[in-house]
């Protein structure tokens, strides 16, 4: 999969493409990113990329051109899967969104910095609006970074271990059930007994009905989906 | 505020606290970020951080023990608001949870990887559990950057321009108006003629508007909040 992240803040979420699943990834050849400054495409000596928003009212706002420039540059190379603006007003990415997107083979992710691109950019060229969560950031820098690991560790080859993907939280629409690891009893405070017990399928029961518990405690909304 | 992260990819999130708003806030002495690897704190030659699940199963949990010794180790030197851990299974991260949390002085943010951390850790130390949405990341490391963004821009004094935070998405429910700047054509796409009226009371009503129907069409289930 290729990636190309247009930022105004490339220096920002390098490093978590520089360690970890995702320098892996990029190692191995399975995914390549690919970072545009939004400052070089930017207009005049000053390089502008923003600039007051009509009507008044308080942040800038990234400007059309240099946006279009660098996203035309890119689809005049190579076609696209999605054109993808992270933005907190637009639906929320989920499990099944990522699963869907971790079979593209190339997509533009634009970040918005400020107060946002000019609404012209999202008419023209996105194809794609993706929210992490309901909270607002300084810019969608990190929120690209969530969705590319999101996305990126569910491409094959990447995690060692394929299985640990398959039972995470949300694939089946449920949460986790609690783990535990060694020692068995510490301070006072022991694991549950069934988790020695080495009968399996009992194990896979009590965390099936654990999982269902934590569920329908901290997230009823799920077993309605 | 000052913020503890515990982390086995410290290297990972080092990037977004060392440019944009965030270098900012700790540049002015308004936020102080310190990291700590949870592997100076495993045991033995190796300095084991993680071991398998009881029970059976893929993926390594991460032991109490050195988690224990590094957050006993910051509780006896000052007291925190919150411990926190970053977790798919816990409830979601939002404007309201961001903006209480960011009244806090002290706080520690654990971090999981793999498989997540033992269940005792969570019963014995964490005050607050909080998922960034329900999606499944390689660690917790990007959910405590985006968790820091979040809350960091709102410490006074942070943010240039104040009033910027408040007409953001989610403050008041509602997602934002889009938002045009120059050129007022751009070929042949225009701004609409409104925001080019200087008609102010006007302006602010057709903003209203847009935020509510961008919210009935994207997120109707903010309004029923």
């Amino acid at each position: 999969m290729r990636v190309d992240i247009i930022t105004v803040e490339p220096d920002l979420i390098k490093s978590p493409f520089q360690n970890s699943m995702m320098k892996r990834a990029i190692d191995k050849g399975l995914a390549e990113v690919h970072f545009h400054n939004l400052r070089e495409f930017g207009q005049g000596n000053y390089r502008q990329i923003d600039d007051y928003q009509f009507g008044g009212g308080a942040g800038m706002v990234l400007m059309i051109e240099p946006i279009a420039k660098c996203i035309e540059g890119l689809l005049a190379e190579r076609s696209y899967d999605e054109i993808i603006y992270m933005t907190p007003d637009a639906p929320t990415l989920n499990q099944a969104t990522a699963n869907t997107l971790s079979l593209s083979e190339n997509i533009i992710i634009l970040t918005g910095h400020y107060k946002g691109v000019d609404q012209r950019v999202r008419d023209k060229y996105i194809t794609k609006e993706i929210s992490i969560g309901d909270y607002v950031l300084t810019g969608g820098e990190l929120a690209a970074a969530v969705l590319c690991d999101a996305v990126i560790r569910l491409i094959p080859g990447v995690l060692g271990d394929e299985t640990s993907a398959l039972t995470d939280s949300f694939q089946d629409n449920l949460l986790s059930p609690p783990v535990y690891t060694r020692p068995a009893d510490y301070e006072g405070m022991k694991v549950p007994d069934i988790l020695l017990s080495g009968n399996f399928p009992k194990i896979e029961e009590w965390r099936s009905e654990k999982a269902y518990e934590r569920t329908q405690k901290i997230r009823p909304d799920l077993l309605d989906e």
